[in-house]
């Protein structure tokens, strides 16, 4: 495990894990809290799209349940085109 | 209202609503299937990121916990700003 080939050793008085890479561990933290920042602000931009279509007068509960809908549809379009996939493939056809 | 402005008249024998502007509404619905499109492929990047901590011997479990404090952190410290930035404003100091 490389989070243990590079490691730092930190004080065994305390009762803590001996080994932590530190870098490493804030490394992925950081990385991760950078991308929740993006998602955040994708999420607000989606906010800011039903506030917009909400201000020109669109009803923006049956406008999500559209996109829903529409969703639900492509998921099951894909999955129907697995199945077919994985049968042509069973016949030789794939 | 503008999605009444422009509108095209519906068949109403089908007890549709007589009014509705399809190419704004088209025009909403895709610009958030893009966006949650774009949202999907950040909680996919996390996702990853966890894995790869995870791979790296990292307890992923551990580490959505960090997170979640510094998060926590973060919005109090931004609740307390804002508290001080009203007070100060009522005190004229803003």
């Amino acid at each position: 495990m490389n989070a243990k080939a590079a490691t730092k050793k930190m004080d065994e008085h305390e009762g803590a894990p001996s080994e932590v890479n530190s870098g490493h561990l804030k490394s992925f933290i950081e990385r991760i809290e950078r991308l929740e920042e993006d998602k955040k602000a994708i999420a607000d931009d989606i906010k800011d799209v039903y506030a917009e279509a909400k201000g020109t007068g669109f009803d923006i509960k049956i406008i999500r349940k559209i996109v829903s809908i529409r969703k639900q549809d492509a998921d099951k379009r894909r999955e129907e085109d697995e199945i077919l996939d994985l049968y042509l493939a069973a016949l030789g056809m794939g």
